[in-house]
């Protein structure tokens, strides 16, 4: 699935919710599953890890479309392929 | 660009200093994108907020790499056109 796809799927289901939120009450949403994403890690719990994932991508995906981000558009002006700082691939960056 | 996709050029960029760095410190790199994105958030800087959604992304996917999850499989597994919690588009849910 492409990433503005899913993006624009988030906005059909939540935006409701989440405009309505505003961003800074989504943005904790999203740094809570941050944080429990880390437990997953933790844990190596290969089913919460799926699960942290996808709920970090979606909230991700929220927050972009209560601020107003294409996420698609703004990640593919960076990552074109090549390491933004160094400009390869592999990146070849010395820090 | 597919979700899929991404996550393979993330690969391709990084992922030998990913797996040399490991999870958890693969993992304090997301985090620390998370909390310039929240600056870029209070500050209202779209060019800043374009540059943090694209790191928060591309870490995410290198996390994902390290650890092994498909970041496209998991997250449509869970989020497959409406919300997993209440089964409804737009979500429902009471709380």
């Amino acid at each position: 699935m492409e990433v503005r796809e899913f993006q624009n799927m988030m906005r059909r289901i939540y935006f409701r919710r989440d405009s309505a939120r505003g961003a800074a009450g989504t943005f904790n949403w999203l740094r809570d599953e941050v944080e429990e994403l880390e437990a997953a890690i933790d844990a190596e719990d290969k089913k919460a890890l799926e699960d942290e994932f996808a709920d970090v991508l979606a909230w991700l995906a929220s927050l972009a479309n209560v601020v107003g981000i294409d996420l698609e558009g703004a990640t593919m002006k960076k990552y074109d392929g090549k390491c933004p700082k160094c400009g390869r691939t592999p990146c070849n960056c010395t820090t």
